[in-house]
């Protein structure tokens, strides 16, 4: 069995609002240094599946190619 | 400036509803060797701050320690 870590984040230049909205919750709690925060997705895949197919994943379902980009890793046993 | 990598995971026995509806959405465009599917968070994270910070950051606010782990990760530049 594969096991794949698969990283979605916003494209360069889309607005994040989950980020936007803990970096002002962030200040709020007196975290005065933090400058940026961007929240995407953290995805552990398993199964009889190729490295082809998660990317068709990817592109097809679990990532938005409009405003995300995808980064997958094979996970090594 | 500190840039970090926050991985933002249900504990494990802790039920995932995205990641089980993508399991059952692969499932049904034909990707039929998806075992599991887990739905986490992917966070980046760049400030003045240090990593005993961004750990309470997590335990505050960027995770829910009742029912998610997360793991930080310090990006070398």
């Amino acid at each position: 069995m594969a096991r794949y870590e698969i990283f979605v984040t916003y494209k360069t230049g889309i607005f994040d609002p989950p980020g936007a909205t803990a970096e002002r919750a962030l200040a709020n709690l007196g975290h005065e240094g933090v400058e940026s925060v961007r929240i995407g997705k953290y995805i552990q895949l398993a199964g009889d599946v190729s490295f082809e197919a998660v990317t068709e994943m990817c592109e097809k379902l679990l990532a938005n190619p409009v405003i995300e980009d995808f980064r997958i890793e094979t996970v090594e046993e």
